[in-house]
């Protein structure tokens, strides 16, 4: 075989459909965030990202900057190990002990991504809870879909947040160790799951629940503990998932739950066990910003002053966003090749990059600008944006189409 | 179900078989490495690291401390998103750039661990190369079995580094796509695949070669390409895998291979899309090991020194180590909780961290000390060691055990 020809054919398939990415190269800089750096060739230019994940700018906030550059200077730059072999840190320990205490937990787990902390807590407990059915959200993360299935497990499907459906096919499950997977804030439309229902239903039936809030944590709660702590409901989820790349601005992943169950996780589960772990420094950095934002609500404020705002001023110039009570504002587009062309023109001409998100990431035919405003974000910067946005409207007489 | 109950039993059964997992918790510090700070409760002291993957000690490298710290203080924490949505930073093409080179291959693609390279790209791999069969040594890490499982391409083991089993096993497949999956130094034993026979069997059955390097790459060959550089055969080798975590002494992995190879596992591995890429500042401290070690073979020197001593007295005083030509060094106990208190007794009454390697690291049976000397140790540390070692194997009396 040929594969170096297998390789280029499929991938000319992805450019015909519209599909292939070309990532934008920014490079974001303290102090002048969202302005970013955009790199085109030799070409660099100033950009306001509009589609960032570090939905609060804590990567840049000086307590996070200054633990991070102390612990590297203290520590070096890498963990020397895994977990397990000369690579556990006592910064590793007081991130667990912070994240436990975040979500009102008995103990953390920490991963080295999100991703990772998804597949490799639920390929585990899939494979390792004899006779196990999971029951998944159809619109979970990639990451919780890969991870069932590498389980094995039985899984079934139900329909996205209708905790009907879900208390139907608990009950056709019949007596067999359930676990129910589900997200808070699903990143793609920003919807926000129906919990105490969905909690209400699993407890019904003994299921042991599985929250992904990694859109959530630091942005929801008094003290950033997610839609769980909002809704005053984490008591009774059995592990909550969350990530340290997206509102606290670092990198890196975890699950909390009970001492037995964390440690069960340590103990087993396969992408914990054989990888390095994270650099001090990254733990550091993640406590400094998680602690910070369980005593600051200005940023959790700010952030939400500007999502209203921006809302306001899309509907007032009539251009279609989905509707949700999240941070996240999709405008919808529907169609792989104009989602591209939109965000390359508001790059070029209007200094505005929203990446556009096309599968696999969503559906064939629900592309869409995803927009994230930051408390960074200034009323200029929002005037901006939505010129930008209808002016395109107008050129491209897309006005009134998918919403 | 009882599902806290479940994980209390499980754990029970792992504390009676005497594998169930302490992490020494230790903090490294720039400048005393290998002296590390180690954590027992309130107490603190100092002990001698002999089993870190920092094989170099590149982690408190000047340049590499300089290179994260300044990125940090220029970029912030984290990346701030996907590598397709605003997190693509023009370090991350850097070292890609820089990692191209150092196998001398046309292109490379980051992931987060060595463990998501291996997983992502060999489940990728299996799953979108139609009818592929995954050749793979039975002794190849867990992340290459895993990603190999979840691909669900059909998987044929091959025995350990014998290439003449794996000729058969390729002519007994037939007329399909082959991929031969396979290491260079495998690291709990330290022995080092016959990459040459190995390569000319692939090549004879058209086979696609995946080599994970990662206990070689910055240890191996005049630049730190690895094993397959040392050799000089790297140009016929289609995909080198490796890491950042151990001899470059930071954190992530990657691939290497053609540009389109690497784009086709951009393009379609999971656990590269859908997970916030590294940060900044760990491409930037990456890309500085990398660059000191392409230039630099003073440290690759004293650590072979360093290796070639401590054998030469552990042979003196009649330890049993399993002898190879890498780095590592296995002396075998052959018993989980053996292991365990000699380990523990090195580091409470000699100040010596040599982690117990157990059950699932090693198969059962095969427990060992492994010890990792560094270009960092002194005489007097590997004098200390061996003593430490020595009025072990006379109290305990297991001095001519397994080897
Ligand atoms: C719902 C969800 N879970 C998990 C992840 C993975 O988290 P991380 O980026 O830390 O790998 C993501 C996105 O990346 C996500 O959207
Ligand atoms: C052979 C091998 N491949 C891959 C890995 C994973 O690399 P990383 O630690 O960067 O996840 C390891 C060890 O951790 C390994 O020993």
């Amino acid at each position: 075989m040929d594969f170096n020809a297998h390789f280029k054919a499929t991938l000319d398939t992805l450019k015909d459909e519209g599909n292939y990415r070309i990532f934008a190269e920014v490079e974001r800089q303290c102090g002048s965030f969202p302005k970013v750096k955009h790199f085109n060739g030799d070409d660099v230019s100033e950009v306001t990202v509009w589609c960032s994940n570090d939905y609060l700018g804590m990567g840049h906030h000086p307590d996070v900057v200054d633990a991070m550059v102390q612990t590297v200077q203290n520590c070096g730059a890498g963990a020397g190990g895994t977990r397990n072999i000369s690579g556990n840190n006592n910064l590793h320990r007081l991130l667990e002990e912070e994240l436990a205490d975040l979500h009102g937990k008995e103990a953390a787990t920490l991963f080295t991504s999100g991703y990772v902390s998804n597949w490799a807590a639920l390929s585990m407990l899939g494979a390792k809870i004899p006779n196990a059915v999971i029951l998944s959200d159809e619109g979970n993360h990639a990451s919780m879909i890969e991870g069932i299935r590498h389980s094995r497990a039985d899984k079934v499907i139900w329909k996205h947040n209708d905790w009907r459906d879900l208390d139907r096919k608990l009950k056709a499950v019949g007596d067999r160790p359930k676990i129910v997977a589900f997200e808070s804030v699903y990143s793609m439309d920003g919807d926000i799951c129906p919990m105490r229902e969905i909690v209400e239903v699993a407890e019904a039936h003994g299921a042991l629940t599985y929250l992904d809030e990694v859109h959530a944590v630091g942005m929801y709660g008094p003290r950033g503990g997610g839609i769980s702590e909002e809704r005053g409901l984490a008591h009774r989820i059995d592990l909550i998932e969350g990530t340290l790349g997206k509102a606290f601005g670092v990198v890196g992943g975890y699950i909390t739950g009970t001492a037995a169950m964390c440690d069960f996780v340590r103990s087993f589960a396969s992408g914990f066990i054989f990888t390095t772990a994270l650099p001090p420094a990254v733990a550091a950095a993640a406590t400094a910003s998680i602690r910070h934002l369980k005593q600051s609500d200005v940023e959790r404020q700010a952030q939400r002053d500007r999502v209203a705002k921006l809302r306001a001023r899309l509907d007032a110039r009539g251009i279609p966003h989905m509707a949700s009570d999240s941070h996240i504002i999709p405008v919808m587009i529907g169609d792989p090749v104009k989602c591209k062309m939109l965000s390359d023109i508001l790059m070029q001409d209007w200094g505005v990059y929203v990446q556009p998100i096309n599968y696999p990431t969503v559906p064939k035919g629900t592309e869409r600008l995803r927009i994230t405003p930051g408390p960074l974000h200034s009323d200029a910067d929002i005037d901006h944006l939505v010129e930008a946005l209808a002016s395109l409207w107008k050129q491209c007489a897309i006005a009134h189409a998918v919403a």
